[in-house]
């Protein structure tokens, strides 16, 4: 009891994760560079900007000391927005001990080399992939800090990792974990969800109603399996609480930010200035790019993250994009969810 | 063009489905027992009851009269609720012409007997099961009769007749169709997803939030799964419209009966007063009695159908119910998964 535990840094999904470990009678050291951020959370037990009007919990303490965060930590968490990932991690590793349990819990890919946040966090702290346990799910940071009823999953190709990580967050009131082998498939379900997200705000924003995107979710589904697999995933993540469940929270819930990003958008707002009214990170942005041009890469076909792409760097209209959508040319359902998944869903 | 059709019964269902015959020039009769609404629909153009404040298109012509609605036309689609269906088709049986296009659009099972509803049409109508198009998907009534971007899929063993089912209903403005060729796997998903949206309305109405409910949706596609299969369905099924699809928009918007139903079950209303208030069918109730059934029948596990057959029927707790939803054994995802589909998805 009282593992020492380390989360880098103090946005909303990496706070509220610092509750459930405080929760568990861990030791939480939050780190932020942001010294006022730091004093508020330590004085108040607030991060108003984060999560407003939630109280955390005393067992954590922030500190703008990323040594001191980090150097006795048992377990470190790291949940940088993916464009500050790889720095963070460098910033880290000189005190990383190395029979700490490193785990991440960000949903995007590195911005030119497209690579996953595991590769990233692996090759800064030279240690191999499995070491870096990904921690994903339906689980909006709002509803866990308030201590909803939330399962996420938890996944490694070191099972041992991903039961260590298992036994770190599962409580018994709130926080329900899942193990999984299946890192690749968890980290990109993950990752492209947010676009899929986008999509949806943009079809909401539109008026389109809720048959018109329960249509997009399912054909998105589809789209993340699709590159998923051509990424080495096993197909049935993509049926889990990282794929379909994940998905679907994102997609439905006012909580969402690429949601409401999605619906700014669709009401005319340029991609800048939807940026600068939401101040947070919308992951979904940078996602599209990247996951534009792992499509290309492993040539596989993924038409709403073509649509989205259009609507946000190209200049293309809301109304085009969802339209281009919705009138498609394939009209046998099973051929289109199987071309999502090769071979394995169907051998 | 100006095929003739009929629709039988006048529900809210069948008559968004009698708008979209009419948009795409159909002649539609559409049969209801009740002469008020008969008489309101012919010459006010609206079904107030069923679909407030739409106004239908003059192309619907309402009538009490079985035989005239049925006897010329080249296809009858049979939207009664579950339980009438054996008798709605008997009546009609006698003037079913023989080379009229069968279609359904029904989710539930027979009561005692389990049947699918495509397996008692095709028994009063003497023809093979094959012979009735099944029709489902994402599709709340409310949003097709307003004319809402729409995709549905039509499921029959016999390509042909899904194929002409696809050209009587799809159209360039706001409704898409797809084929599929089975017809068990988009019954099955259709009439058990109304048992999840309960659930997803009990776990709402308790408070649980978004990170429950998605969890509950996705565990919930597991079991339709599980059953679908072991009743002879294909699994690629529940990956499309007629499972995620539907199961997601009927857990989640504000007009599914079934949810609302279960949200106020959550609020301490008995069963009585809950269907009272409806004051329409709420299929999931009749379902979840179906669906307990035929998990024994084919040995299936269905712990979210076992826990609302406790609500409904043993005088269960919602909050106990849907707090042995989350306190459960297993922790391998992907095991639980896979358990749901025990050989295709993964060989």
């Amino acid at each position: 009891m009282h593992k020492k535990v380390a989360v880098l840094v103090a946005g909303s999904w990496g706070t509220a994760l610092a509750r459930v470990l405080a929760d568990n009678r861990c030791a939480v050291q939050l780190w932020t560079r942001n010294a006022a951020q730091a004093e508020e959370i330590n004085t108040t037990h607030r991060n108003e900007k984060y999560l407003p009007h939630a109280e955390l919990p005393k067992g954590i303490r922030a500190t703008t000391d990323l040594a001191e965060a980090v150097q006795d930590a048992e377990a470190i968490l790291f949940v940088a927005p993916s464009i500050a990932m790889r720095e963070v991690a460098k910033l880290a590793a000189p005190y990383v001990h190395k029979d700490a349990l490193i785990l991440h819990a960000t949903k995007g890919f590195e911005g030119e080399s497209l690579k996953r946040m595991s590769t990233v966090i692996s090759e800064e702290l030279g240690r191999p992939e499995g070491d870096i346990v990904v921690l994903s799910g339906p689980s909006h940071a709002e509803e866990v800090v308030n201590r909803l009823p939330t399962t996420i999953v938890v996944a490694s190709s070191d099972i041992a990792r991903a039961e260590a990580a298992q036994d770190l967050f599962m409580n018994n009131t709130y926080f329900r974990v899942y193990t999984n082998p299946d890192q690749i498939g968890v980290e990109t379900a993950g990752a492209i969800k947010n676009i899929i997200a986008l999509g949806a705000g943009l079809s909401d924003g539109l008026g389109f109603g809720d048959n018109a995107k329960a249509a997009l979710i399912t054909r998105g589904l589809a789209e993340i399996a699709r590159l998923g697999t051509a990424m080495g995933a096993n197909p049935m993540t993509f049926a889990g609480l990282a794929g379909i469940g994940d998905l679907i929270v994102t997609c439905t819930s006012q909580h969402s930010r690429n949601w409401r990003a999605g619906s700014m958008l669709a009401q005319g707002l340029e991609l800048e200035q939807v940026l600068e009214q939401m101040g947070m990170v919308v992951e979904g942005v940078r996602t599209t790019k990247a996951a534009h041009a792992l499509a290309a890469k492993y040539n596989v076909e993924m038409p709403i993250t073509d649509q989205l792409f259009s609507v946000l760097f190209q200049g293309s209209s809301p109304e085009r994009a969802v339209g281009a959508l919705m009138g498609r040319v394939r009209t046998h359902e099973i051929e289109e969810i199987a071309s999502a998944t090769p071979s394995k869903w169907l051998r």
